[in-house]
């Protein structure tokens, strides 16, 4: 049977979705051993370079070019008042990237970070999920395609994060779409709502989940009809940096919707991803566990912006200099273990 | 009744700490609540920024000058096996960080980081704690007052960490001694040794608490008693940064063995202090929760070295970078809150 729904493609490249590079992970242990340090010492910043080198199927990784790449959305759903800010703020909060003045600008300044937002038609809000999709699929895909363009300018590893206002009620919509569940188990406070608002969200999450009633199976149908556009482009970017060999960080609650969607489609879809962060919004921990991701961070952050990716790829960088740079035990003429 | 012993002096100066400034405080949250960002969504980045400017006592806090010292002893019980590596190793690990060759060169570069070593009469070890103490009371407090030169060279945030072959079973002989418990229960693997070296390392400390028996009541007995060299330096280097106004990072078991001496001869010895990371070692996320410390990072890392430190260094410049430069709602002309 010929799948000729508009996400055939995307179906296509996930099905040619390469696996890691084992070499490279053997050689990245190889020296590893000859460090200058008890093996294992190091913990998970020697699991994060092999990591690395498994995806980048590079025996010695780089991370000469890492960048940040925030996707803004404006969503329907807001006219709910799902949101504590009105949905101008997601262009004066483009501007504020584009000025210089946002945290993620901040925290990529502070550890060499490319940066880079992919405006996606941020005056153009998607459909009230409540009433009807968000886009259409064939919008979606597209959508998908432009976030592709994540990796075009060349990177080594890409960290994903998003802006916009309403958002973590889309998500929390996808959450409730892909696991089941009673709604509320899905909204948190996002960028701190009241009381009314958490239950306006709640209420929002639930009139979608029942209009769209008998359409949810197919993740894809999911994003579509769910989703947003930053949700789409992000979707679209962990999968063609899976295709490139390019790493993927991922930001908290709102990133991990998307993550979440390719793996429904496909379990092995975010080997190659790590969780940069787990955020305050309370269902993330949950949905982590769900996609086996572990996160590196714990740090109570709620910001979006991919900043939460963005201190993980700070984290990174101190792990690869370590394993780059060490002497080896016999460069630094530094005994080993003692026998027996 | 005055205090005659080698120690009054370090009590006079635990007695004459300063507290935290509350009008730099205040000054952090008033600015931080101008940025364009919802109130609290940075997180824990937001309580570091508080936390150093308490300490530092600036309203506008720093990061111009951070330090990672490495104290480095060596101790009379290694001859008992509880190390996987020989004595010979502590002088060839000071030769490699001379050179820049290990773990902790990589990361202090990575983040921009001072390092400096200090050499505890490295060549000349401890006493062998299961057999007498491990150095005088007056040469234990003269290894004080050298660790307090770490910040005489002018810094604005300080890491402690420590490197000395078999250190570990001196960290676990402290903390049984503080804390009570099985031996058994403190000690762990440290750089890796295996079941029988587990085991002499064990006996080591049970055999250290039966032969100081009735003498382990005041801690400053206990490090002179039980301690090293570095752990000493350390206790010194903790308390004059508290004195000079400089906020101090904590590395991992041993490190924090330094602390819980301070700690237990004043419960707000540690004020000043962050823990940087749990270590792998197995009784120290009980040591933190005892101490009040919530460790910044969980890497499973138990290299010493200061390695944790400086990664946690790492972090916090960014979350300093986004206090300090981000825009504020009025600069950036961003909407704040809906009202109501």
């Amino acid at each position: 049977m010929t799948d000729e729904s508009p996400f055939a493609d995307i179906r296509g490249l996930i099905a040619g979705m390469p696996g890691p590079d084992r070499d490279a992970v053997a050689m990245v242990r190889e020296r590893d051993a000859m460090l200058t340090k008890p093996a294992g010492a190091l913990g998970r910043l020697e699991q994060l370079v092999e990591w690395l080198a498994a995806w980048q199927a590079k025996g010695q990784p780089s991370l000469d070019r890492p960048l940040v790449c925030v996707f803004a959305g404006s969503h329907g759903v807001v006219a709910r008042g799902v949101s504590a800010y009105p949905a101008d703020v997601n262009r004066q909060m483009l501007d504020n990237f584009a000025a210089g003045g946002g945290a993620i600008n901040q925290i990529c300044a502070a550890y060499g970070l490319g940066f880079k937002v992919f405006d996606l038609a941020i005056d153009l809000p998607t459909g009230d999920i409540c009433a009807g999709p968000a886009f259409s699929e064939k919008d979606c895909v597209a959508t998908m395609a432009f976030g592709m363009e994540a990796v075009a300018a060349g990177t080594d590893c890409l960290a994903l994060g998003e802006m916009g206002i309403g958002n973590t009620t889309i998500a929390a919509a996808i959450y409730a779409a892909l696991y089941g569940g009673d709604p509320a188990h899905w909204v948190g406070r996002g960028t701190g709502v009241d009381e009314a608002g958490l239950a306006r969200k709640t209420d929002a999450v639930a009139a979608a989940l029942v209009h769209h009633r008998g359409h949810l199976d197919d993740p894809l149908e999911v994003l579509a009809r769910l989703g947003g556009r930053e949700i789409a482009a992000m979707a679209g970017a962990i999968l063609a940096a899976r295709l490139q060999r390019v790493p993927v960080v991922l930001d908290g609650y709102v990133a991990t919707a998307a993550a979440a969607i390719l793996h429904a489609v496909d379990a092995t879809a975010l080997d190659h991803c790590l969780s940069g962060h787990v955020s305050a919004e309370g269902a993330h921990a949950e949905v982590l566990e769900r996609l086996g991701l572990v996160p590196l961070l714990a740090l109570g952050m709620r910001l979006g912006e991919g900043s939460g990716a963005a201190m993980a790829l700070g984290l990174l960088k101190g792990a690869l200099a370590c394993h780059r740079d060490m002497a080896t035990f016999a460069q630094a003429g530094v005994s080993g273990r003692d026998q027996g």
